[in-house]
């Protein structure tokens, strides 16, 4: 069956500012050191199982050119501009109708635009092996992810060990992010997997489910689909997109749905979900500091400090995220990396929108 | 009898980097937010005791211009240019011996140019007290601080409270800066005062003292007061300055010399000693911190922020010092101000001067 991918890329990245700003978010600046962004990383990962021309962008308007510009090779019907942020389900069932459309009942590999993955080969085979399962019949597959240590920043997935299909289990429940002895007693019971956001599916299988669970935004999303390369195309998709409820699809499908499958992925993946990833995925020095830019650091341990021409000097720092831009520069204690959103709900108040 | 002052303005005020720079230090910025600059302050502030004219400032060629831009209504020749920094010594018996040919056996308030103080008139009646002891025979004065806490970054004086002049009472002797017990010691015994580098003498005394105690140095003094005014001025200074040892006259006279006294100074002194005195002679807000610039802090105590146009945020921090210039930005632990001196001599080894 023909693989397809629908790539996640609306996101706004404020957890990354200052650097990921409104106008070029997370997604498209490469934090990896090697050049290339997490869009092109995302999509160069999964070209030996999608062919360029079947893989779809989720976006907006703000960002189409910059996906255009670089992914060149990429159709440029093949970006879909959603008119509003309204969550995962409505993005999944827009891409859902486009590749519906294009390619009939197709397997749709959903991927957001802004993780890193170390080895690309076992993530590949994980992706072929979900495949499988969504390929027999009308079952949601989803990649999760082996846990490390007992974080409370993502949600959770309990399988059933002794239900098997293929190489999948049978997910028993999507449980939100947990407190620290709940995530503790989940590790400890090997029958828990982080939810990765990452889903493998038929299209006919996930617009069956949306059709179930969210009834009004599947009619939504059928008249979108039926207005797609007629004139009516952008202001009916404008019309119903706006109208849907914000929702997600792990809380309008995942969780309510059956037949779910998953597979524990142990292929080094990391959501980049705050400064703090950078420690993780790039190189430390003998200080646990990682150091890009003109910088002088002075008994400085296990800091981040991104700088560019401007000096930065350091003296006595203990795990503090410094982040030097042209037009703003952040300090932040790692403990409260959390609270870099206050600085933007801040500047919003103040009307500083530039810095935003 | 004349009072004159010596005004020494020749400091780099590294502790002030990275707004203190060798082409611009401590004493010619302003840091306590009202515009006027620090040696401004200190000619303002015993312009009721000294006329203009009898003024002078000791510093180096690279600051003649900015002492003339600062101080406009100061006579040029009264800025006496040391041709290399050779400690307090060589610089008080260059203005006691260019003070003595103008002025004869002057009184000469001898002041450094980059302390604080709150109260003018307490301190100005402190000058005219201390003026009135060394008027009365061969007197050294120094003013002392009482201190406040035990501080182990100041010398201490140790007075005889049993023997007094006037206001004064007599020096037993000068301490190296202590560590925290003996400090806690000297607090406790009312009998010491901090070292405030503040001396009020005649030039002859002051002359006579060099002799005795730094003969070769007064010998070279000689030859530059004799070649003052004269084709030979320059030259001579440059030879015999260059051939001075460097000593403090702390070392080199006060603790040796006799007929020293101290007077108690209680005028809100602060020798702004590093970015920690900004805590000190800055409003802070509720939450402890100095905050100037465009600055936006979340969950941030006990800082001190100095910044520009530029956008500073801060999430997260307790106790940091944050700097920003043009082309460098400081941020440093408070418990690290110290080390501030270890940034510079980093910069020095890399050749990155033009942070200097």
């Amino acid at each position: 069956m023909k693989k397809t991918a629908l790539i996640m890329a609306g996101g706004r990245g404020e957890r990354f500012w200052p650097q990921s700003r409104m106008d070029m978010p997370k997604q498209f600046l490469s934090l990896t050191g090697d050049g290339k962004t997490m869009i092109q990383l995302t999509v160069e990962r999964i070209r030996t199982l999608v062919e360029l021309e079947d893989i779809f962008i989720a976006t907006n308007e703000n960002y189409r050119e910059l996906v255009k510009a670089q992914l060149p090779g990429l159709p440029e019907e093949n970006i879909l501009c959603e008119p509003i942020g309204r969550n995962t389900a409505p993005c999944i069932g827009l891409g859902a109708e486009h590749i519906f459309r294009r390619c009939g009942d197709a397997l749709m590999l959903v991927l957001p635009s802004d993780h890193l993955i170390k080895y690309n080969s076992i993530f590949c085979q994980a992706l072929e092996d979900a495949c499988a399962v969504a390929e027999r019949g009308e079952n949601l597959v989803t990649l999760g992810i082996t846990p490390n240590n007992p974080d409370t920043g993502y949600g959770y997935i309990k399988f059933d060990p002794s239900q098997t299909l293929d190489r999948a289990f049978r997910v028993e429940r999507f449980v939100e992010k947990p407190d620290l002895e709940t995530a503790k007693s989940y590790l400890a019971s090997h029958e828990y997997l982080w939810n990765s956001g990452m889903f493998i599916w038929r299209t006919s299988t996930i617009l069956a489910n949306l059709k179930r669970y969210l009834p009004d935004m599947y009619e939504g999303l059928e008249r979108i689909g039926e207005a797609i390369g007629t004139p009516e195309q952008e202001p009916v998709l404008e019309r119903e997109f706006r109208a849907f409820k914000s929702v997600s699809i792990d809380y309008g499908v995942m969780e309510k749905a059956e037949n779910i499958y998953c597979l524990a992925g142990n292929f080094g993946w990391d959501d980049v979900g705050s400064w703090l990833a950078v420690s993780r995925i790039r190189k430390t020095n003998e200080f646990g500091n990682v150091v890009n830019g003109n910088v002088v650091t002075i008994d400085t341990k296990r800091s981040i400090i991104q700088g560019g021409d401007k000096l930065i000097a350091t003296v006595g720092l203990r795990d503090i995220i410094i982040v030097d831009t042209d037009d703003a520069i952040l300090i932040c204690d790692k403990d409260s990396a959390g609270d870099i959103k206050k600085v933007l709900e801040n500047l919003r108040i103040c009307n500083k929108y530039q810095y935003l």
